[in-house]
């Protein structure tokens, strides 16, 4: 058995690379955790990719467990919820993945950035019911495609850059950093930081038709972010959207 | 006039987007600056991605001005460089580009890490002489690739990662952070952290046919990754290479 874990790209078809292609064409079955609340322009998005690349494949959906967003203790959520989602994914496997087939799972963006994926796929092998090999295809993450689409470069030079969360974000301004890239930020995080003398280049939905980018000194943009990104999430009802901010 | 600047993967001619296919296709001059010490593999792997991809075409190549590797400031080393690279790359799309054509730089990995073509192409808008168009695809970094193959994410779930140069590694572990990738490593900083109780993920020549790849405990491996590093870099005269730490 083996199992492909293929980097999309983080909302335009467009975005996959020819191994991703070949991936595609590779596999025989694809397995979709269905998050009921999902929004269906990804689910679309997903459909259209396998429909031009994939040939005579099959989908299997499972049904992804509720994750408890009421506690506060994060990690332990996380871990939890995803111990759940491995159960389910080795159920899929078992039932639908034949020894000398190819399974795969579709990932947004990049596999390696906040993603579970992998860290699901681990928990199984770890088990020892299941045995398969891993191959994993990178895809363009929406950090790259943020800095594409704003034409910037992510580091200054010779400096670092971190990639963390809305929610660490919140809390303070990393040390030793002057540019810091912020995903999975629910309260708009950076107007925690209107005191810094910072630019900030945000980005949502990118790479697809309802990309919104917006620039400038956080200080002076702040309030325009927070009214397009209320309005759009209002309009679209969900929003995904990231951002840099580069300290001068 | 439009100038694309396409990331081109990290080693894989396979790591192209279909973005990046049409890009190569849009282009009719590609600029290079041809570093002379250029290591050949480099140059053939550009040469075979402009031959499978490109069409009606005419490659444009300056000399790269030599960079003063000498001086400690390297800021200021980087920074004069670029300037001169900038006078370089302003003649040549002054000489070769017609006003209704469209220009590409290739750039390898993504166009976001540790990569001065932007800078460049600001610098050369800012003098004003010149006026075009930027656009940016997105690639698969060197980071996204050392990810996928090791089969790893990047961050630990709710966790920051930090990307900077082997540099500041030599100097100390950044602040804050448990997962650090390091890039542009000359000397094998990571041997200055064997008191850490950090996970290794190295990898050098990614996505090419000698691609290298070492993971284990830093203390257990730093050996053996110098001693595989310093062979494999005799043996083919050049060396690229990038890891993850990750403290657990
Ligand atoms: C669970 S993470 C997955 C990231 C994904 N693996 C990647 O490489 O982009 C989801 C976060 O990624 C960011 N994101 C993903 N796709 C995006 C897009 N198209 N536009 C803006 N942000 C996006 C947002 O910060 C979102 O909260
Ligand atoms: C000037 S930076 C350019 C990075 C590039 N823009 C990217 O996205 O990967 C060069 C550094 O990238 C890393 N690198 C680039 N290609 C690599 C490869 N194929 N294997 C390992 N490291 C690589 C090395 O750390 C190298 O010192």
């Amino acid at each position: 058995m083996q199992i492909l874990v293929i980097g999309i790209g983080a909302g335009d078809p467009e975005q996959l690379t020819l191994q991703a292609v070949a991936a595609l064409n590779r596999a025989d079955v694809f397995f979709v955790l269905d998050k009921g609340d999902v929004k269906q322009e990804l689910v679309d998005l997903r459909t259209e990719i396998l429909q031009r690349h994939a040939t005579g494949y099959q989908v299997v959906v499972g049904r992804d467990p509720e994750r408890d967003r009421s506690s506060t203790a994060y990690v332990e959520a996380v871990d939890d919820w995803r111990r759940r989602r491995a159960d389910v994914c080795a159920e899929l496997i078992a039932a639908n993945l034949g020894a000398d087939q190819v399974g795969a799972f579709l990932v947004w963006g990049d596999p390696s950035l906040y993603d579970s994926t992998l860290a699901i796929l681990d928990d199984i092998l770890a088990r020892g019911e299941l045995s398969f090999e891993i191959e994993v295809i990178p895809g363009i993450s929406s950090v790259s495609t943020l800095a594409a689409r704003h034409r910037v470069p992510l580091n200054q030079v010779g400096r670092p850059v971190q990639i963390t969360t809305g929610r660490r974000l919140a809390k303070e301004w990393p040390d030793g950093v002057d540019d810091v890239v912020v995903m999975l930020d629910a309260h708009t995080a950076f107007t925690a930081h209107l005191d810094q003398d910072a630019t900030i280049y945000w980005g949502a939905y990118l790479g697809t038709p309802d990309e919104l980018l917006i620039a400038g000194p956080v200080r002076e943009v702040a309030a325009e972010i927070e009214k397009v990104r209320a309005e759009a999430r209002e309009r679209k009802g969900w929003i995904m959207d990231t951002y840099l901010l580069r300290r001068s």
